[in-house]
């Protein structure tokens, strides 16, 4: 890749991703005490500890910047660039011990993401996106950057993380897309979005995901070739309801839009 | 672990997983053509080779012994001792690049489960439990074999694959299990039970498997400390529904059951 505008938030978001990796590498597999928060979700020690590394890397490198994270809240949120972090997406793969977790990190400027990293620390992988600079990939399991054509629904790869995560009406709406395409996988977190852009799966439609859980994955999937949306069909923004379609062959969209409708 | 009666079986069983792993690793993402078959589960030329492969090192060391397998049938299975493999159990998670698919291996003697083992070829993972003889784990992961007490229902962590295994009746037998735990994991396939043998799931509940889905899983669990029954609580048979259950404690088993009536 050519030297570029944001390279050195690029190489501070690394070092923040391996610090947060490093955190969370500790505690995998470990008979870790999870807490359970108001909305029950799982948090553990990892994931506040992680976080506060992530923190303190990105304030002393662009002391300007806001920062976003799901632990500990905003600070400076109305600058003109916010990172957006997440020191442990997939907390229940982290948990019950499987490798695709990851730590995501996104840099917006004027509300839109121009920076998107998704790290696997335990299996040392890592997904970079940088607006108009495209995504590197690198892994030890091989896989290359870049999405796939998908000429017809009937023969495209679904995937969301969890039924539980529609409510009902949603879920109805899952249901018409998921009628219409080849196969649908479970259980994949921000790691589906990582696999999309590497031609592997087609399409995810998700719901009830926060910023910090989305941001990243714009810039990873639309630099390799795919696109993130809305269930209407608009680009993502805060405060919206967190519905999210990706798809790896944006000719797609006005046929998911439609089944999602 | 000591030199035990089945040392010779274990050694030829691990050299079988090792040559299906092989050609696994060379078909990982990678664009493979997935044909589908008349149940709609996709298969790949990885699957037919691996189970190939594996065959040639069974039969050649174990000229006496049946073997049953997805791809190619059953060879001698009125015999007294019976290989039942699996070369890619979790294809969606192949196809899709997740590393969680696994090779299963097990024999059976006299049609009861004394020898199983779960490898997962990509990141060098195997379990391997043999009657009596506990449960061996190498992964360079971490975790280590051994499963956890669950002393309430209310804190476990049920797993299954995807709600697409249940029929109507039996999703509704699993929701009310799901409504009484702490959290519900989607996506395992054989390698949520290595996750159970680890101390990591506690409770797994699935319908529709085969054969060769489950028999490996047995031993594993069991020597790990588990327990591996059907939906009605007896022991799992060939012909049978193959709705399974798999509990870390076996102490919750009443209870798991009861929900699931």
């Amino acid at each position: 890749m050519p030297a570029g505008r944001l390279d050195r938030e690029a190489e501070v978001a690394r070092r923040a991703a391996e610090a947060a990796g490093a955190v969370l590498r500790r505690h995998f597999r470990t008979s870790l005490a999870a807490e359970t928060k108001g909305d029950l979700s799982p948090v553990t020690e990892a994931d506040r500890a992680a976080e506060a590394a992530m923190r303190r890397i990105l304030a002393e490198a662009f002391p300007e910047d806001g920062i976003l994270g799901e632990e500990y809240g905003a600070e400076g949120e109305g600058r003109a660039r916010l990172w957006v972090i997440d020191p442990l997406d997939g907390t229940r793969a982290f948990i019950t011990g499987r490798p695709l977790f990851a730590v995501l990190i996104a840099l917006l400027e004027e509300g839109s993401p121009v920076l998107g990293l998704i790290a696997q620390p335990v299996l040392g992988e890592l997904w970079l996106g940088v607006r108009g600079q495209g995504l590197s990939f690198t892994s030890p399991l091989g896989g290359r950057a870049g999405t796939r054509r998908c000429p017809t629904l009937a023969r495209a790869e679904l995937a969301a993380t969890t039924p539980a995560m529609f409510d009902p009406e949603e879920r109805a709406r899952f249901e018409r897309l998921a009628a219409r395409v080849g196969r649908v996988s479970w259980g994949g977190d921000a790691y589906a979005y990582g696999l999309l852009a590497l031609g592997l799966i087609d399409i995810i439609a998700e719901a009830d995901l926060k910023p910090w859980d989305w941001t990243a994955l714009v810039p990873v999937v639309e630099e390799a070739g795919g696109i993130v949306r809305d269930w209407e069909g608009h680009p993502l923004t805060f405060g919206a309801k967190g519905r999210i379609i990706a798809l790896g062959d944006p000719a797609r969209l006005e046929e998911v839009i439609d089944l999602l409708a």
